[in-house]
């Protein structure tokens, strides 16, 4: 009944540190780190690699830089077979930075990229690859770059680049199942040598049914986070998925421990999940970006004048 | 673009009264009218038609019941095209009760059946019909009953029954989008001459997904609720769907202001949504009443202990 190639990356430091600047402490980490071990689950994304020149430590956590001495802390004495994963956005992180696999605890380095800056996320890719680790490319906003600049991006994928894996990100929750699996059998009519993985945003509640979509139509990594943690309305919320997933190496229970000990206790400090003013951005296939600013005005709730200042702005 | 057949049934103060006791105060009931009539939506059903025999008038409110001049209170003075429809829960109702619809505020009568009183069920829908009303038949608890049994009652209903349209209805919200295609696929065999309709659950985030796949295969009557109020986890929210589908009539913006004014404050009163032993009932198709008895204890936020008991229940 199951696919052995599908792997399961969870991203919950990464993205959902992006509503907390990175700042989950060290306890936290380490708990989600061992839990998903017992879970089975294949990849945890721990953070971002990002230049110190460009962020202040002052301001973020330590998973907005990912040290690889940080890193150590959280997994030493914790058996497990998770695999490490960081992300890198284009323009963001200094190569230098970036140790030869062989002395980190990281397994692989993730670049999330626009479509227009696909030359730029080949260079890096290529550049974590020659010092060997596993590479991703993570497609952001597909769903506003579907024209014939993706097909040629795809093709100098796989032409030019050594990732592993290319994901379709979702970033404004906009798709919908058939713009999905339109996605899928494109990419994988390309990149014909790679695997493709799906991460979804869960503006229209649809994260986790899209991603059952992408795993129908052949995408094989599959992002995810626990509770649906993440920016906005958040993302795929692991325990559905893995509820979902039949390969006998999953274990649900310390995913729903880790939700009981942890993730109700911080919903009642930060918000994520199913909120209208994210949902509008969705349907309109925008940028959560004018929601979050909204939900932290005292106008949270007018829904209303939210939507129609997204409709009301005419371009000619 | 659109399919005009395409019917949206917002349920909001039947399916909603059911964590309420049907409980939903005049001015409440009015405004959701008024809003659903400005929306554009088809139908709003408006409650339950059950025996004052069986259930105390003390212990539950009007919508429980749904007198024509209780109905008539709500409606009078808004102008509207919406049209009215009442449930029927096969062995609840006195069919004496039910007046010609000629004489009655309703359009619509929809009798909720399992499989096994299919034959109840068609008893019931050829007297309504008979009487003038439009009518439908609402196969519950439908991923439990997908053997012969269910292409039998289908049959039946094709060769006997006067409902117009036949809901496929996810009670326990367990179906993903293959069994949701599969399962209107085999409707729409044997159902030659009716519509199909789609009524989700949300236990995993899944009842609009659904609904949308219920779409793809050709079903043209979908329920939804206003912020996806609903039992347990509640049913596709109606703001989705209506964000969704492209026929011209439907306005979001009078169910925005429904959640902004009404639905916000009442979520913070009573639950419903995205709640881990609700998402547990629906991966192990169970029935939520395990789950809501849960959540009324002090133990409400152990899921691990709440997974084993449904787990752990051995048959021989």
């Amino acid at each position: 009944m199951y696919r052995e190639q599908i792997k399961v990356l969870d991203c919950t430091i990464r993205d959902g540190g992006l509503i907390n600047n990175h700042d989950f402490g060290h306890d936290f980490v380490r708990h989600v780190y061992k839990n998903l071990s017992e879970a089975g689950v294949d990849y945890m994304e721990i953070g971002y690699k990002n230049s110190r020149e460009l962020f202040s430590s002052s301001e973020y956590g330590a998973w907005k830089f990912c040290d690889d001495d940080d890193i150590r802390k959280i997994i030493e004495g914790i058996e497990s077979r998770v695999k490490l994963s960081v992300m890198v956005d284009v323009g963001r992180v200094n190569l230098d930075d970036v140790t030869p696999a062989s002395e980190s605890p990281v397994d692989m380095i993730r670049v999330a990229s626009y479509v227009k800056d696909i030359d730029k996320a080949i260079f890096m890719v290529n550049n974590f690859a020659d010092k060997g680790y596993d590479t991703t490319i993570n497609i952001m906003a597909i769903s506003r770059d579907q024209g014939p600049e993706l097909d040629e991006a795809l093709q100098q994928i796989e032409a030019e680049s050594k990732a592993k894996v290319i994901y379709i990100v979702d970033s404004f929750g906009s798709l919908y199942q058939e713009p999905v699996e339109w996605l899928v059998k494109r990419f994988k009519g390309i990149l014909k040598s790679r695997e493709v993985g799906f991460h979804g945003h869960n503006h229209q509640q649809l994260a986790f049914g899209n991603t059952i979509e992408a795993i129908i139509h052949g995408a094989n990594y599959l992002d995810a986070t626990v509770y649906g943690i993440g920016r906005a309305a958040g993302n795929c919320p692991l325990e559905l998925l893995v509820g979902f997933l039949k390969n006998p190496k999953f274990d649900i229970r310390p995913i729903l421990d880790l939700i009981s000990d942890e993730f109700i206790p911080l919903r009642n400090k930060i918000e994520w999940g199913y909120i209208i003013p994210y949902a509008i951005a969705g349907m309109m296939n925008e940028h959560p970006r004018a929601a979050m600013a909204l939900r932290k005005s005292d106008n949270r709730e007018n829904y209303r004048e939210f939507y129609e200042s997204l409709t009301n702005t005419g371009l000619d």
